[in-house]
């Protein structure tokens, strides 16, 4: 097995115009501030609004974020699509600029599939894409693709692609599933879907995690994976857990670009593509409020914002 | 309200070659003797893999068919995609060329969206084709998509587009529904999504079925629909049905893709695209069992398949 990757990633949101076409320079000044606090870049995942962005929307993104200068191994894009032919040109695409791995969701369309079925969906990608770089992480998560990666699934397509299918995120909010995953698959690259399991993730050699909430509270989350032996680590969590708790009282996209928007003091950042909806003005007075309540800040994201994106 | 289209048509399913690329010459022949038995073309439905399909391969198809000599207003491609740039650049391809309508999808990758999430997402495609001849029939299959659409966000669509939002494909299974639609929206363009309640659909001043089955038994689904007022209707309604439940034993797609290839002698049929799977031998077996103790046939699929595709 090749040296794993570990850390905290974010699903970084993507910003959009009035035309609701995307706002490349906010989306890099954003993947820079995140880099700033030692998170990396899982861009193209569910908080990214990914599925609702076209194939040559994504791969335009990204050739803008290389050409910014940011670190191609610090990336880890969503690539998973229905249809296999969209999978593979965005994968391959993003194995070309030399990402340090993908982060892919089965094809999502139709439900009650079967492992064989997905299985040969997976492997379909990794030989057409046929390049020795390519670093997958499958992404689990059943709430929203309702299409599950079973335990048994991964044990054969680490089997089949042992160089290749290097580690997984765990969106299925199930801590018996993501414990299970650590167990079965030791050293292998477990990234749970949220922070409120870092600890524990960590404690069974985890890979770290990649979660919304990284968006708006990086430091503090990877100040926990990299402090985890550490004697205040279980501290560090529960503050960390309470603010993403309350932070998920509201629909978590809209609130992630909400919080931006006022710590930028910048009324373009909560527009959302539909079928997403931008937060109430209720849910927005009660978010600042949330926040305001735990003394919460964005340290040195306003120096970013004053910088050019490219 | 525009004259509404009524009748029979068939979610057509979507032949593979060995390398999984979309075999042109099988699909349109098939198109070819779907039409002669009387039924219409929702090309790209759910039966068709029509979400394994790109964008691309998709409108590469449509032309296809046209230049085929195919009538446009007999189809009804399926246009609805996650990304509203895609579900736009085909909706606006398929209008241009002349089809009788479209079939939509609701964005389906994010669950428990909202009503406004969702008429935002089909206003923003309408609007953006921009075209009046764009006619929209909304596509409600919760046990595929999970995304629903509601009766109120049918009225919501229906008043804010009157010329334009002209019908629905009901593949919930659940008959309460389809009546309640039928009853609420009448005159409307209401397709229930199986032949099993097309007797029913009928007696409430339905437009028809599009239904998988269509694509083996197109025949005998239109008779009813011709005669659904003469004495015979129920038997003929009870013999469809005894047919689709038989078959609905199997998965169907890799079913229905079986059985053409049983009538025609051509092994090159099975495939399906991941994550889908072909029947088992067993399956196989059982399927031609089922059908040969119902007497079916396939009535002038072997004449049409020995022509010229194009």
């Amino acid at each position: 097995m090749t040296q794993r990757r570990t850390g905290v990633l974010s699903p970084v949101v993507t910003p959009f115009k009035k035309d609701l076409s995307p706002d490349t320079a906010r989306w890099i000044r954003h993947c820079k501030w995140l880099l700033s606090q030692n998170v990396g870049l899982a861009v193209f995942g569910t908080n990214s609004e990914a599925n609702s962005l076209s194939v040559d929307e994504r791969i335009a993104l990204l050739d803008r974020l290389v050409a910014a200068g940011v670190d191609t191994k610090r990336m880890m894009p969503g690539t998973g699509c229905c249809a296999i032919p969209d999978s593979v040109k965005l994968t391959a695409h993003a194995v070309k600029l030399g990402v340090g791995g993908v982060l892919m969701l089965p094809p999502f369309y139709y439900k009650g599939v079967s492992d064989d079925g997905l299985f040969a969906a997976f492997s379909e990608v990794i030989q057409r894409v046929g390049d020795a770089r390519l670093k997958v992480y499958l992404y689990h998560i059943p709430p929203v693709a309702n299409v599950p990666i079973s335990l048994a699934l991964i044990a054969r397509l680490i089997k089949a692609y042992p160089d290749t299918v290097v580690g997984i995120k765990d969106s299925s909010g199930d801590w018996k599933n993501t414990e299970a995953m650590l167990k079965e698959f030791p050293g292998w690259g477990v990234f749970s879907g949220s922070e409120l399991v870092l600890l524990e993730v960590m404690k069974l050699n985890g890979a770290g995690c990649i979660s919304a909430t990284a968006n708006i509270n990086p430091g503090a989350i990877h100040q926990l994976f990299a402090d985890w032996q550490s004697p205040q680590a279980p501290t560090l969590q529960e503050k960390m857990n309470d603010l993403r708790l309350a932070v998920a009282k509201f629909p978590v996209i809209p609130a992630l670009k909400q919080t931006i928007a006022d710590h930028l003091d910048d009324p373009a950042w909560p527009t959302v593509r539909p079928p997403l909806t931008a937060l109430t003005q209720e849910q927005i007075v009660g978010l600042r409020a949330t926040l305001k309540d735990r003394g919460f800040t964005m340290p040195g994201i306003r120096e970013i914002a004053l910088q050019p994106a490219e």
